[in-house]
């Protein structure tokens, strides 16, 4: 990667940036030259109005060959196990393929903060578009995650795509029994060869997180919203992506994050969590479950057709935990049937609560189970994850309805909610 | 209703206070007593602290008898069409039946105000919990309000259950085309027999907004999270319900809203919309749509089940409108048999931008039709009536990918997205 100085015209006269030539692709326009600053920041700039140009430095081909291990003398160790998505690669706009382009050398070049922080053995366990994760690639990463704590590490980064980035968070959640440290899932919402890209802050507060005493859990750590080096760190069974695009997408829902990274340094909101005792990977899995939303027009005729696929679905439901009452009688079938169903909130937050109205009493006679303030994706996930650990439907539904990790509370906190801005302020 | 007064033990002395007795229900506890006070608020009493009590005024059995129409003189006129939900019904607790109760009668002896501000014809549609409230309703519901302008309304009032009343206010937004005044939908997240009822301050800003100049649009109209006194009329076809219990639960997503009620005031926040045409109902609807969530674990079988059964499917895609690449095929063979299918993103805000990656564009080339920053829901319910509006494939796609209503704009509004708030402020 060449490193140049360009002087550009602008409304105050000329201005001069000075960078490495970020790889072009379709998307960007060919008339658009992205640097990547000093900061750590990509500035994208329009040809037709660069007056001049320099090369300082001729890129050697590929970055400097370091170790797959950088070991920093003093520094904790942190596995960083790739697993693809839009933070650890290049993606070829022409072909779609993923290059997934984390290995310790790309990212001493890339991202040397971060061994400034750690001791770094990067693995690239897979390259994927988040929205290739298939349930079965949970069950990898777990295993991974164990052989990097067995290997010593003080805690493992996760870089991963967006998309899925959540449902991966609650899974290895449920699968990681008794972590000696912090899992960390990080990704970015714009890659590291476009302009503002989250790419690099966000891998550097993953790094502090990875090392950070006193988390024992799964956490995915993103950027903040309210100011430009804030990033936030969510436990991952709360976490949901809520923007298509922006930096701030990721949420945590009916909980406060767990803490922040600012100013080099991590504040955790909460207390620690307890350290865990052996860590055991429960990576058995059952994907036969399906999350349906509850919306006018679903039909009896739909709802028993899942009967041959699925043995468990989770609705979410309208409201408190509803759906309609011409619903029920299909429901009771498939319920009959050995199908277990749950029951969370398309609203997202709040909790659900079937006692309010007699048709949430009627849903719950019928045997619909009602599962709080767990989001509807957290429960798509757990409900594989507990289907994969037990064949008796009895046990499936104890480990549904008793709080794992953190998924959910007797409860919700109050002062939570995202409400949007109003214009004019108040 | 008894009118009485009673003085309640409290950590400064004797407290007054005189109301309504409200009826008391399984929910509310056996020794709570309910007044609803002259502020339009209810609030509840631990009756083993009460000193104290008078009988004020008894009640005549029923509340005075009104005619069906309140005639105010000077004052425009206001049909409420009442389907049911919390706010116009009291709902049995014990038998789960829902009674419709909003007459003009009833409505002006629990919110007077409203006849300070418009004339009032009401009419109960139905009685429903918003959960029931199936496709065929909306058109009963858009056939009702027709009728209501013709009658010589300015505008209309629905009070209807908050479960669904986003799904019934996108579609009253596409079937009513050239409205000559605003149709308001108006909900309220706790029943009018329980403290701090939200009921009476919506219905007050519903007939604010119903007689308001300038909106020729279907709205939803609720409670405000940043004042007490704030009620905000949101754009039937952007309004999601974002919360399962809070009188806030209501959110204009990817746009503001478009005003408020405050202070006895309708601000607009935007220019005011075109006036309409004449006015005409297109109710034609054809229910076979579905929306499903993209989600790990989502087969090739689950998607070509939907055959027989839809003629069109909305996917909520994850980020920036994505499905697994192995369910490519099986969207392909979907499209092929003929049904439309349609992406949305589960993210919510935000749009789906299906040129990013080269997955996206796959889709596309698949036939995958993206609808920009349109809501999920109000996507498929905008299914529905395309399907109704004509049976020719091609126009149901052009439907699709015209902004009908407001649904769906080129730019999304950038300063809307809801951020929770951060322990410690900042």
């Amino acid at each position: 990667m060449d490193k140049v100085e360009v002087a550009v015209k602008g409304p105050a006269g000329l201005r001069t940036f000075s960078g490495i030539v970020m790889p072009r692709h379709g998307a960007s326009g060919e008339d658009i030259l992205i640097l990547k600053l000093k900061s750590g920041y990509n500035v994208g700039i329009s040809v037709t109005r660069i007056e001049e140009a320099r090369l300082l430095e001729k890129a050697a081909g590929r970055p400097r060959a370091l170790a797959e291990v950088a070991h920093r003398p003093g520094l904790p160790l942190v596995h960083i196990l790739s697993t693809g998505g839009t933070i650890a690669s290049y993606v070829d706009y022409n072909t779609g393929a993923v290059h997934p382009a984390l290995d310790a050398a790309q990212l001493a070049a890339q991202v040397p903060e971060v061994l400034d922080i750690c001791s770094v053995k990067a693995v690239i366990l897979m390259g994927k578009l988040s929205e290739d994760m298939l349930p079965a690639d949970w069950a990898v990463i777990a295993r991974a995650v164990k052989a990097a704590f067995d290997e010593g590490a003080s805690g493992v980064i996760v870089p991963h795509g967006t998309d899925t980035m959540g449902y991966t968070a609650a899974a290895l959640s449920f699968m990681l029994r008794g972590l000696p440290g912090p899992v960390v899932l990080v990704g970015s919402q714009r890659s590291s060869d476009r302009p503002s890209s989250d790419a690099s802050s966000n891998l550097v507060a993953a790094a502090r997180t990875a090392v950070c005493k006193g988390l024992f859990g799964v956490y995915v750590v993103m950027h903040a919203g309210t100011s430009d080096g804030c990033v936030l760190i969510h436990r991952g069974v709360r976490v949901r992506k809520m923007h298509a695009s922006r930096r701030d997408a990721f949420q945590s829902i009916n909980e406060a994050p767990v803490g922040k990274v600012q100013d080099a340094m991590v504040v955790l909101y909460k207390t620690a969590d307890k350290p865990g005792g052996p860590l055991e990977v429960k990576d058995g899995l059952d994907p036969s479950a399906i999350l349906v939303q509850a919306q006018p027009g679903l039909t009896s005729e739909f709802l028993l057709s899942l009967k041959g696929q699925y043995r468990g679905v989770v609705l979410s439901g309208s409201g408190l935990g509803h759906a309609g009452t011409h619903l029920h009688p299909a429901l009771k079938e498939l319920i009959s049937s050995g199908v277990l169903v749950f029951m969370t909130s398309q609203c997202l937050s709040g909790r659900v609560n079937m006692n309010v109205y007699s048709t949430g009493r009627q849903l719950q006679d019928i045997g619909v189970l009602p599962l709080g303030d767990c989001l509807p994706e957290t429960a798509l996930v757990k409900l594989m994850w507990a289907l994969g650990q037990t064949k008796d439907p009895v046990k499936v539904k104890e480990l549904m309805l008793t709080d794992i990790a953190g998924e959910t509370s007797g409860a919700s906190a109050s002062d939570v909610y995202a409400v949007p801005p109003l214009p004019g302020g108040d």
